[in-house]
């Protein structure tokens, strides 16, 4: 299967080198000044690097390396199939050792920080930085009881919060997924950006939104979380030269995983409730906390909202479900969904809850539009979206924030 | 001499192999998680790299390119000579390719965001993160008139600005140096830790700090500013393939060029009355009215300062003269000095200033001790500070900004 996948894949490279269209264009995420990495109108990557003495170069992007050419300078050029609208993580393979392209900007997912490239989208308007009254996005550390150390995180304000100095305003907790860490929302996911024009367009109210790394808090002592939770405790093995190649993992297609299709048994409902981890404590005893002590909050449960997508989506499922009157409103992004079964005694959950919405990219199936429906049919505001033509990456989960903001908070 | 100076540096470089202390740890730069690249106590690197079919693999820190070696497992390692305390910008190089280090945190720096490391220094208790009143660095957009463009930058706010809703604040206007962005001040530069520490210290009053880009501000039509002002206008060589190798430039001494030593003469005060370029236009027409307008400020002279680094005290120099009774204090952080002779007919800006704070590194010698000596005899309140044992790189002005922040609005 796999084998076949990697010929298919190999196969369509060789077709659409045989048609590239040449009208590349720098992409919107290189370095200043920087011209390649490019992108065309059939959306394929062109990426270059100087190289003289390799033998190899590769670019390494949606989980397939494409062989790259050397010119009489020593200089690499190649080219990607077409790849989905919106943003990918990438990078490149020089001689065996996988590094970030120099030509681009460096975002922080599949558990490294690296390459990333945006391929222009038809809808890419509503994340376009315009001339409207501008918010911020405040980096913060502050303290954390339980894990009793500082801890980073990243606070979106919107226009109003500085031009309107007595108001309060709404927060929403934003959390981003496996690999993924606190910047992830506000850089490839273009928070800050996507409110302004929302806000300033009329379609959400203003809010405050607050984003913290789900993945790295641990109690003293306590060990790095995996998945389904903490690991078992004990020493890790110890990183002495060889034995810890470093760069991203080989298998190079991050956003690729993700929670199943159409998952929503008990089985992941039980795997859900547990997602929170140390960080669930951390959120209720100290962020949210924080947060209302330091910004003008309208500090109840009717003004409070919680989000994720794919692993965050899966902590934010089971955050409102084990806390169940402190969220009204509720965001899953490519983290599943919740099904009837699981809210049948949860009393307090639905009668605290004022939307809770699902959504996933068209090419991943997990169900969204089915689950929404079961839950209408039980009293709750269930509301379902699916990312047109992309899969389980940051094009799906800017157009899940932008339409899940326009419910929030009315 | 070059040829004299890389014998010595291979000289170095082989005699330090031989002492290596065998007490390195992963740097506080690195990303979450990873072990390479290590600093021992001699404050040597030993950068790390999987490379199976590479035949050369190096790192590049310094101006200086350290050979590593190849294991049975295909992964590289190798260490640098000793480096100063402190951040310095670094890549490595894999078969003639010039790539970021998979294992740092990446900077803005040498104009490129590539790897950055920083080196432990026995003061290094100033620009750590503690558990005191936070501030803020936020991250905005603004329109500028001037560019007739969103611009992008950063404000720091004290953790007062937000526990006192009511209180204004003075703001010092920081900028970064030749070859980096908007960013340096609040990454490498650590603005806001170094603040909050200070202001809980009850070292320095609370104030805000705005930090831009000074090299990428361009009238409409107008190219790139070079180091003396904006470049002949026509069209740039076009980025064909092979013709613009992607990657930091092979001289590989990022941090160690700026001013020359002792420069003060008049042709530099006319240099430095010129570096603003379209910058200044926008500091004063678009980003202080901004920043008046958006935040709390106390929008008089007497609490309005402005400095930088390198280039950026270059442009506080010129921009401050030339606006004489716009800024009440001035600082120029390895960015050479101002003469007496600049002051001579500047009746406004004597009349004005209140502080006038000139600093550089040890191992840079640019005479801002007898600079400040020569301006107190003409009635200037003249400071200067020389970083020990630092050259021309972020160590040098994280502590001009530890100093001349005690200075301000007081």
């Amino acid at each position: 299967m796999k084998q076949l996948f990697l010929m298919a894949a190999a196969f369509a490279a060789m077709t659409a080198t045989a048609q590239v269209t040449e009208d590349f264009k720098p992409a919107s995420t290189n370095q200043e000044g920087k011209q390649y990495p490019m992108v065309n109108s059939q959306r394929m990557v062109r990426a270059q690097l100087k190289a003289p003495e390799a033998t190899s170069v590769k670019l390494d992007i949606g989980g397939v390396k494409y062989d790259m050419k050397k010119d009489a300078e020593g200089v690499w050029t190649g080219e990607s199939a077409p790849q989905d609208e919106g943003f990918h993580y990438y990078q490149l393979e020089v001689d065996g050792a996988s590094v970030p392209d120099p030509g681009s900007k460096y975002y922080y997912g599949a558990s490294r920080w690296g390459s990333g490239i945006d391929i222009p989208a038809a809808d890419e308007d509503f994340y376009t930085v315009k001339n409207v009254p501008q918010g911020s996005i405040n980096e913060i550390y502050y303290y954390s009881t339980v894990t009793q150390s500082m801890r980073h995180g990243y606070v979106y304000l919107p226009a109003e919060y500085y031009s309107n100095p007595t108001k309060k305003f709404p927060v929403l907790y934003l959390q981003h997924g496996m690999g993924e860490n606190e910047t992830g929302w506000s850089a490839q996911g273009k928070t800050g950006i996507i409110m302004d024009n929302l806000i300033a367009a009329g379609k959400a109210v203003p809010f405050i939104i607050y984003m913290d790394n789900g993945l790295n808090a641990r109690r003293p002592g306590e060990q790095p979380m995996g998945f389904g939770g903490p690991r078992p405790q004990g020493p890790r093995p110890q990183g002495a030269p060889g034995q810890r190649p470093q760069g991203p993992r080989p298998q190079g297609a991050p956003g690729q995983r993700g929670p199943r299709p159409g998952m929503g048994g008990a089985g992941f409902a039980q795997m859900a409730r547990r997602m929170g981890g140390a960080f669930e404590e951390v959120l209720i005893k100290d962020i949210i906390p924080m947060v209302e002590k330091n910004y003008r909050v309208i500090a109840d449960t009717e003004h409070r909202a919680m989000a994720g997508l794919s692993m965050g989506g899966m902590q934010t499922h089971g955050i409102t479900l084990n806390n169940p009157t402190t969220f009204s409103y509720v965001g899953i992004f490519s983290g599943g969904t919740i099904s009837p079964d699981e809210l049948t005694d949860a009393k307090d959950f639905k009668a605290t809850n004022k939307v809770l919405f699902m959504s996933c990219g068209g090419k991943e199936n997990m169900g969204v539009d089915e689950a929404a429906k079961a839950l209408k049919e039980i009293g709750i505001n269930a509301h379902s979206y699916v990312s047109p033509e992309t899969a389980h990456e940051w094009q799906t989960w800017r157009r899940s924030l932008y339409q899940f903001a326009q419910l929030l908070f009315k």
